[in-house]
Protein backbone atom coordinates (compact mmCIF):
# COMPACT_ATOMS: atom_id res chain seq x y z
CA UNK A 1 0.00 0.00 0.00
CA UNK A 2 1.04 2.92 -0.80
CA UNK A 3 -0.21 6.31 1.54
CA UNK A 4 0.20 9.96 0.77
CA UNK A 5 -0.35 12.91 3.05
CA UNK A 6 -2.74 15.35 1.65
CA UNK A 7 -1.24 17.95 4.27
CA UNK A 8 1.94 20.14 4.28
CA UNK A 9 1.80 20.87 8.16
CA UNK A 10 5.25 19.97 9.61
CA UNK A 11 3.30 18.53 12.87
CA UNK A 12 1.11 16.29 10.80
CA UNK A 13 4.33 14.77 8.89
CA UNK A 14 5.98 14.97 12.66
CA UNK A 15 3.68 12.50 13.74
CA UNK A 16 3.09 9.79 10.91
CA UNK A 17 6.86 9.58 10.91
CA UNK A 18 6.62 8.88 14.72
CA UNK A 19 4.69 5.89 14.39
CA UNK A 20 7.08 5.12 11.42
CA UNK A 21 4.68 5.01 8.29
CA UNK A 22 6.48 5.34 5.12
CA UNK A 23 4.83 8.21 3.36
CA UNK A 24 4.84 11.09 0.80
CA UNK A 25 3.22 14.30 0.76
CA UNK A 26 1.37 15.87 -1.77
CA UNK A 27 0.45 19.58 -0.19
CA UNK A 28 -3.30 20.91 -1.59
CA UNK A 29 -2.66 24.53 -2.18
CA UNK A 30 -6.74 25.73 -2.73
CA UNK A 31 -8.64 27.30 0.04
CA UNK A 32 -11.33 24.64 0.73
CA UNK A 33 -15.01 26.03 1.68
CA UNK A 34 -17.29 24.37 3.87
CA UNK A 35 -21.13 24.97 4.47
CA UNK A 36 -21.30 22.91 7.85
CA UNK A 37 -21.23 24.72 10.67
CA UNK A 38 -21.05 21.97 13.53
CA UNK A 39 -17.64 21.82 13.71
CA UNK A 40 -17.46 18.01 13.71
CA UNK A 41 -19.04 17.90 10.29
CA UNK A 42 -16.74 21.32 9.01
CA UNK A 43 -13.67 19.32 10.10
CA UNK A 44 -14.79 16.19 8.03
CA UNK A 45 -15.90 17.85 5.01
CA UNK A 46 -12.77 20.12 4.84
CA UNK A 47 -10.58 16.99 5.30
CA UNK A 48 -12.03 15.24 2.90
CA UNK A 49 -11.96 18.14 0.12
CA UNK A 50 -8.13 18.34 0.89
CA UNK A 51 -7.69 14.30 0.31
CA UNK A 52 -9.74 14.64 -2.62
CA UNK A 53 -7.92 17.34 -3.99
CA UNK A 54 -5.30 15.60 -3.54
CA UNK A 55 -6.51 12.57 -5.38
CA UNK A 56 -7.37 14.97 -8.37
CA UNK A 57 -3.64 15.59 -8.67
CA UNK A 58 -1.94 12.37 -8.12
CA UNK A 59 -1.85 11.32 -12.27
CA UNK A 60 0.37 8.19 -12.02
CA UNK A 61 -1.62 6.49 -8.95
CA UNK A 62 0.31 3.26 -7.51
CA UNK A 63 -2.19 0.34 -7.84
CA UNK A 64 -2.63 0.42 -4.10
CA UNK A 65 -2.74 3.69 -2.50
CA UNK A 66 -4.46 5.71 0.51
CA UNK A 67 -4.56 9.45 0.11
CA UNK A 68 -5.37 11.20 4.25
CA UNK A 69 -6.67 14.49 4.64
CA UNK A 70 -6.98 16.45 7.63
CA UNK A 71 -8.36 19.52 9.41
CA UNK A 72 -8.44 20.79 13.03
CA UNK A 73 -10.30 23.62 14.48
CA UNK A 74 -10.84 24.57 18.15
CA UNK A 75 -13.92 25.09 19.36
CA UNK A 76 -14.96 27.34 22.42
CA UNK A 77 -18.91 27.79 23.41
CA UNK A 78 -20.28 28.50 19.89
CA UNK A 79 -17.47 30.17 18.50
CA UNK A 80 -14.64 28.75 15.66
CA UNK A 81 -11.28 29.56 16.42
CA UNK A 82 -8.73 29.21 13.08
CA UNK A 83 -5.58 30.69 13.00
CA UNK A 84 -5.28 34.29 14.07
CA UNK A 85 -4.70 36.88 11.08
CA UNK A 86 -2.45 38.74 12.83
CA UNK A 87 -1.52 39.75 16.60
CA UNK A 88 -4.65 41.61 17.82
CA UNK A 89 -6.50 37.89 17.03
CA UNK A 90 -3.86 36.01 18.65
CA UNK A 91 -4.49 38.41 21.80
CA UNK A 92 -8.23 37.95 21.26
CA UNK A 93 -8.16 34.38 21.01
CA UNK A 94 -6.04 33.59 23.85
CA UNK A 95 -7.15 36.00 25.74
CA UNK A 96 -10.59 33.73 25.30
CA UNK A 97 -9.19 30.59 26.20
CA UNK A 98 -7.23 31.62 29.17
CA UNK A 99 -8.35 29.46 32.41
CA UNK A 100 -11.01 27.84 30.17
CA UNK A 101 -11.66 24.17 29.02
CA UNK A 102 -11.78 24.23 24.98
CA UNK A 103 -12.65 21.55 22.75
CA UNK A 104 -10.50 20.70 19.34
CA UNK A 105 -11.75 18.83 16.21
CA UNK A 106 -9.68 17.02 14.16
CA UNK A 107 -11.30 15.63 10.58
CA UNK A 108 -9.62 12.75 8.80
CA UNK A 109 -10.61 11.20 5.04
CA UNK A 110 -8.84 8.59 3.72
CA UNK A 111 -9.59 8.14 -0.26
CA UNK A 112 -8.81 4.90 -0.71
CA UNK A 113 -7.58 3.27 -4.35
CA UNK A 114 -7.73 -0.65 -3.70
CA UNK A 115 -8.27 -4.06 -6.48
CA UNK A 116 -9.55 -1.00 -8.44
CA UNK A 117 -12.47 0.68 -6.83
CA UNK A 118 -12.30 4.37 -4.71
CA UNK A 119 -13.94 4.61 -1.21
CA UNK A 120 -13.69 7.47 0.85
CA UNK A 121 -13.57 7.18 4.66
CA UNK A 122 -14.29 10.19 7.07
CA UNK A 123 -14.10 10.34 10.72
CA UNK A 124 -13.32 13.13 13.72
CA UNK A 125 -11.77 13.10 17.02
CA UNK A 126 -12.48 15.32 20.00
CA UNK A 127 -10.06 16.53 21.98
CA UNK A 128 -11.01 18.76 25.19
CA UNK A 129 -8.47 21.30 26.91
CA UNK A 130 -8.06 22.91 29.65
CA UNK A 131 -5.99 25.78 30.16
CA UNK A 132 -4.05 27.64 33.15
CA UNK A 133 -5.13 31.04 33.50
CA UNK A 134 -2.73 32.87 31.22
CA UNK A 135 -1.85 36.89 32.67
CA UNK A 136 -1.57 40.02 30.06
CA UNK A 137 2.33 39.58 30.57
CA UNK A 138 2.39 36.01 29.54
CA UNK A 139 0.04 36.11 26.73
CA UNK A 140 2.42 39.01 25.19
CA UNK A 141 5.26 36.86 25.63
CA UNK A 142 3.65 33.46 24.66
CA UNK A 143 2.87 35.77 21.24
CA UNK A 144 6.48 36.98 21.17
CA UNK A 145 7.61 33.43 20.66
CA UNK A 146 5.76 33.52 17.08
CA UNK A 147 4.07 30.16 17.79
CA UNK A 148 0.34 31.22 17.26
CA UNK A 149 0.17 32.28 14.01
CA UNK A 150 0.43 29.61 11.80
CA UNK A 151 -1.82 27.23 14.19
CA UNK A 152 -5.94 27.13 14.96
CA UNK A 153 -6.56 28.77 18.44
CA UNK A 154 -3.30 30.66 18.30
CA UNK A 155 -1.57 27.54 20.17
CA UNK A 156 0.53 24.90 19.95
CA UNK A 157 0.34 22.26 22.48
CA UNK A 158 3.64 20.93 21.14
CA UNK A 159 5.64 24.01 21.65
CA UNK A 160 6.14 27.26 24.52
CA UNK A 161 2.41 26.67 25.17
CA UNK A 162 2.69 23.28 27.27
CA UNK A 163 2.89 25.48 29.93
CA UNK A 164 -0.03 26.62 30.04
CA UNK A 165 -1.81 22.94 29.52
CA UNK A 166 -3.67 22.45 32.38
CA UNK A 167 -4.95 18.67 31.39
CA UNK A 168 -6.36 17.38 28.29
CA UNK A 169 -9.45 14.64 28.25
CA UNK A 170 -9.11 13.03 24.84
CA UNK A 171 -6.26 12.21 22.22
CA UNK A 172 -3.36 14.69 22.61
CA UNK A 173 -2.06 13.77 19.02
CA UNK A 174 -5.34 15.05 17.65
CA UNK A 175 -4.88 18.62 19.07
CA UNK A 176 -1.50 18.73 17.14
CA UNK A 177 -3.17 17.88 14.15
CA UNK A 178 -3.59 14.28 13.55
CA UNK A 179 -5.38 11.51 15.90
CA UNK A 180 -2.80 9.08 14.84
CA UNK A 181 -3.95 6.46 17.43
CA UNK A 182 -7.83 6.47 15.64
CA UNK A 183 -6.31 6.39 12.40
CA UNK A 184 -4.17 3.24 12.98
CA UNK A 185 -7.35 1.82 14.32
CA UNK A 186 -9.72 2.83 11.76
CA UNK A 187 -7.00 1.47 9.12
CA UNK A 188 -6.82 -2.05 10.80
CA UNK A 189 -10.91 -2.16 11.09
CA UNK A 190 -10.56 -1.29 6.78
CA UNK A 191 -8.34 -4.95 6.86
CA UNK A 192 -5.21 -2.26 6.04
CA UNK A 193 -2.44 -3.00 8.72
CA UNK A 194 -0.03 -0.13 8.14
CA UNK A 195 3.13 -2.67 9.68
CA UNK A 196 2.34 -5.27 7.59
CA UNK A 197 2.52 -7.59 11.11
CA UNK A 198 1.73 -11.12 9.26
CA UNK B 1 18.89 32.19 38.34
CA UNK B 2 21.17 28.31 37.48
CA UNK B 3 18.85 25.33 36.45
CA UNK B 4 19.97 21.64 36.86
CA UNK B 5 18.03 18.68 35.95
CA UNK B 6 18.93 15.44 38.01
CA UNK B 7 18.22 13.27 35.63
CA UNK B 8 19.84 11.06 31.95
CA UNK B 9 16.32 10.77 30.79
CA UNK B 10 16.54 11.82 26.81
CA UNK B 11 12.48 12.66 28.02
CA UNK B 12 12.98 15.27 30.43
CA UNK B 13 16.01 16.80 29.18
CA UNK B 14 13.19 17.16 25.50
CA UNK B 15 10.80 18.48 27.58
CA UNK B 16 12.77 21.26 29.04
CA UNK B 17 14.19 22.11 26.22
CA UNK B 18 10.67 22.37 24.40
CA UNK B 19 9.73 24.96 26.83
CA UNK B 20 12.95 27.01 26.10
CA UNK B 21 14.68 26.74 29.75
CA UNK B 22 18.22 27.01 29.56
CA UNK B 23 19.64 24.37 32.13
CA UNK B 24 22.20 21.51 32.79
CA UNK B 25 22.13 18.26 33.04
CA UNK B 26 23.66 16.06 36.20
CA UNK B 27 22.40 12.72 36.25
CA UNK B 28 22.70 11.14 39.66
CA UNK B 29 24.18 7.35 39.61
CA UNK B 30 22.59 6.19 42.75
CA UNK B 31 19.70 3.50 43.05
CA UNK B 32 17.02 4.97 45.09
CA UNK B 33 14.67 3.39 47.44
CA UNK B 34 11.44 4.28 48.97
CA UNK B 35 9.64 2.82 51.71
CA UNK B 36 6.37 4.64 50.85
CA UNK B 37 4.11 2.39 48.75
CA UNK B 38 1.30 5.05 47.88
CA UNK B 39 2.25 5.98 44.43
CA UNK B 40 2.35 9.42 44.82
CA UNK B 41 3.87 9.33 48.05
CA UNK B 42 6.56 7.57 46.36
CA UNK B 43 7.37 9.27 43.57
CA UNK B 44 7.62 12.44 45.63
CA UNK B 45 9.89 10.57 47.72
CA UNK B 46 12.40 9.50 45.01
CA UNK B 47 12.23 12.34 43.00
CA UNK B 48 13.87 14.15 46.19
CA UNK B 49 16.20 11.74 47.00
CA UNK B 50 17.44 12.54 43.36
CA UNK B 51 17.34 16.16 43.70
CA UNK B 52 19.36 16.18 47.23
CA UNK B 53 21.74 13.63 45.88
CA UNK B 54 22.62 16.01 42.85
CA UNK B 55 22.42 18.92 45.36
CA UNK B 56 25.31 16.82 46.70
CA UNK B 57 27.49 16.44 43.90
CA UNK B 58 27.10 20.04 43.17
CA UNK B 59 30.42 21.32 44.78
CA UNK B 60 30.44 25.06 43.35
CA UNK B 61 26.79 25.71 43.38
CA UNK B 62 25.85 29.01 41.35
CA UNK B 63 24.31 31.98 44.62
CA UNK B 64 20.68 31.25 42.68
CA UNK B 65 20.06 27.84 41.92
CA UNK B 66 17.68 25.24 41.51
CA UNK B 67 18.04 21.56 41.10
CA UNK B 68 14.88 20.12 39.76
CA UNK B 69 14.38 15.73 40.52
CA UNK B 70 11.69 13.68 38.87
CA UNK B 71 10.69 10.37 39.11
CA UNK B 72 7.38 8.27 37.36
CA UNK B 73 5.75 5.00 37.70
CA UNK B 74 2.64 3.08 36.67
CA UNK B 75 -0.27 2.31 38.60
CA UNK B 76 -2.68 -0.11 37.62
CA UNK B 77 -5.46 -1.22 40.38
CA UNK B 78 -3.07 -1.91 43.03
CA UNK B 79 0.41 -2.80 41.15
CA UNK B 80 3.26 -0.09 40.65
CA UNK B 81 5.01 -0.86 37.38
CA UNK B 82 8.78 0.18 36.71
CA UNK B 83 10.94 -0.74 34.10
CA UNK B 84 10.52 -3.76 32.14
CA UNK B 85 13.40 -6.39 33.52
CA UNK B 86 12.99 -8.46 30.10
CA UNK B 87 10.88 -9.73 27.22
CA UNK B 88 8.59 -11.91 29.45
CA UNK B 89 8.31 -8.78 31.85
CA UNK B 90 7.25 -6.33 29.15
CA UNK B 91 4.64 -8.93 27.36
CA UNK B 92 3.17 -9.37 30.80
CA UNK B 93 3.05 -5.41 31.37
CA UNK B 94 1.31 -4.51 28.15
CA UNK B 95 -0.85 -7.43 28.39
CA UNK B 96 -1.91 -5.97 31.92
CA UNK B 97 -2.28 -2.77 30.35
CA UNK B 98 -4.23 -3.45 27.36
CA UNK B 99 -8.18 -2.35 26.94
CA UNK B 100 -7.61 -0.90 30.27
CA UNK B 101 -6.96 2.74 31.94
CA UNK B 102 -3.89 3.45 34.35
CA UNK B 103 -2.38 6.02 35.99
CA UNK B 104 1.21 7.62 35.32
CA UNK B 105 2.05 9.70 38.53
CA UNK B 106 5.10 11.63 38.09
CA UNK B 107 7.09 13.54 41.60
CA UNK B 108 8.69 16.98 40.99
CA UNK B 109 10.75 17.93 43.52
CA UNK B 110 13.10 21.72 43.50
CA UNK B 111 15.89 21.80 45.77
CA UNK B 112 16.23 25.61 45.80
CA UNK B 113 18.89 27.79 47.05
CA UNK B 114 18.47 31.66 46.80
CA UNK B 115 19.30 34.21 48.99
CA UNK B 116 21.83 32.14 51.02
CA UNK B 117 18.92 30.05 51.86
CA UNK B 118 18.09 26.73 50.88
CA UNK B 119 14.02 25.34 50.29
CA UNK B 120 12.65 21.86 49.21
CA UNK B 121 9.22 21.86 47.48
CA UNK B 122 8.04 18.39 46.42
CA UNK B 123 4.46 17.66 44.47
CA UNK B 124 3.14 15.22 42.37
CA UNK B 125 1.38 15.34 38.85
CA UNK B 126 -1.44 12.15 38.29
CA UNK B 127 -2.87 11.40 34.48
CA UNK B 128 -5.39 8.52 33.49
CA UNK B 129 -4.34 6.94 30.51
CA UNK B 130 -6.92 4.87 28.17
CA UNK B 131 -5.24 1.90 25.91
CA UNK B 132 -7.32 0.61 23.03
CA UNK B 133 -7.12 -3.07 22.97
CA UNK B 134 -3.88 -4.87 21.84
CA UNK B 135 -3.77 -8.31 20.54
CA UNK B 136 -0.88 -10.56 20.82
CA UNK B 137 0.30 -9.65 17.66
CA UNK B 138 0.17 -6.27 18.06
CA UNK B 139 2.10 -7.07 21.82
CA UNK B 140 4.88 -9.08 19.89
CA UNK B 141 5.25 -6.10 17.19
CA UNK B 142 5.67 -3.52 19.73
CA UNK B 143 8.61 -5.12 21.79
CA UNK B 144 9.98 -5.41 18.84
CA UNK B 145 10.40 -1.90 18.30
CA UNK B 146 12.79 -2.24 21.51
CA UNK B 147 10.85 0.82 23.25
CA UNK B 148 9.31 -0.43 26.00
CA UNK B 149 12.64 -1.49 28.08
CA UNK B 150 13.70 1.68 29.36
CA UNK B 151 10.42 2.86 30.26
CA UNK B 152 8.17 2.67 33.38
CA UNK B 153 4.92 0.62 32.23
CA UNK B 154 6.94 -0.99 29.43
CA UNK B 155 6.02 1.71 26.78
CA UNK B 156 6.42 5.55 25.60
CA UNK B 157 3.39 7.14 24.67
CA UNK B 158 5.97 9.73 22.46
CA UNK B 159 7.11 6.90 20.55
CA UNK B 160 5.10 3.84 18.46
CA UNK B 161 2.87 3.18 21.16
CA UNK B 162 0.83 6.74 20.66
CA UNK B 163 -0.90 4.43 18.09
CA UNK B 164 -2.34 2.34 21.12
CA UNK B 165 -3.25 5.31 23.28
CA UNK B 166 -6.80 5.86 22.94
CA UNK B 167 -6.89 8.98 25.52
CA UNK B 168 -5.58 10.76 28.27
CA UNK B 169 -7.08 12.80 31.26
CA UNK B 170 -4.60 15.14 32.77
CA UNK B 171 -1.55 16.17 31.10
CA UNK B 172 0.58 14.74 28.43
CA UNK B 173 3.67 15.54 29.46
CA UNK B 174 3.60 13.85 32.82
CA UNK B 175 3.03 10.92 30.96
CA UNK B 176 6.48 11.42 29.13
CA UNK B 177 7.98 11.65 32.52
CA UNK B 178 7.92 15.22 33.21
CA UNK B 179 4.82 17.68 33.99
CA UNK B 180 6.24 21.28 32.38
CA UNK B 181 3.69 23.12 32.52
CA UNK B 182 2.77 22.08 36.85
CA UNK B 183 6.81 22.61 37.03
CA UNK B 184 6.07 26.19 35.52
CA UNK B 185 2.92 27.06 37.33
CA UNK B 186 4.71 25.91 40.67
CA UNK B 187 7.95 27.83 39.81
CA UNK B 188 5.79 31.22 39.47
CA UNK B 189 4.07 30.59 42.56
CA UNK B 190 7.47 30.67 44.50
CA UNK B 191 8.43 33.66 42.45
CA UNK B 192 10.65 31.92 40.14
CA UNK B 193 10.08 33.30 36.76
CA UNK B 194 12.10 31.05 34.23
CA UNK B 195 11.58 33.35 31.25
CA UNK B 196 12.57 36.26 33.48
CA UNK B 197 9.18 38.20 31.23
CA UNK B 198 9.50 41.17 33.51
Amino acid sequence: MNYILASASPRRKELLKQIGLDFAILPVCGEEHTSFTVPQEAVMDLSRQKAEEAAKQRKEKAQEEVIIGADTVVSLADMILGKPKDRQDAIRMLSALSGKSHKVFTGVTFVIFREGKKTVHSFYEETEVTMYPMSEEEINWYIGTDEPFDKAGGYGIQGRCAIFIKEIRGDYNNVVGLPVARIYQEFMKLGIDIYEKK
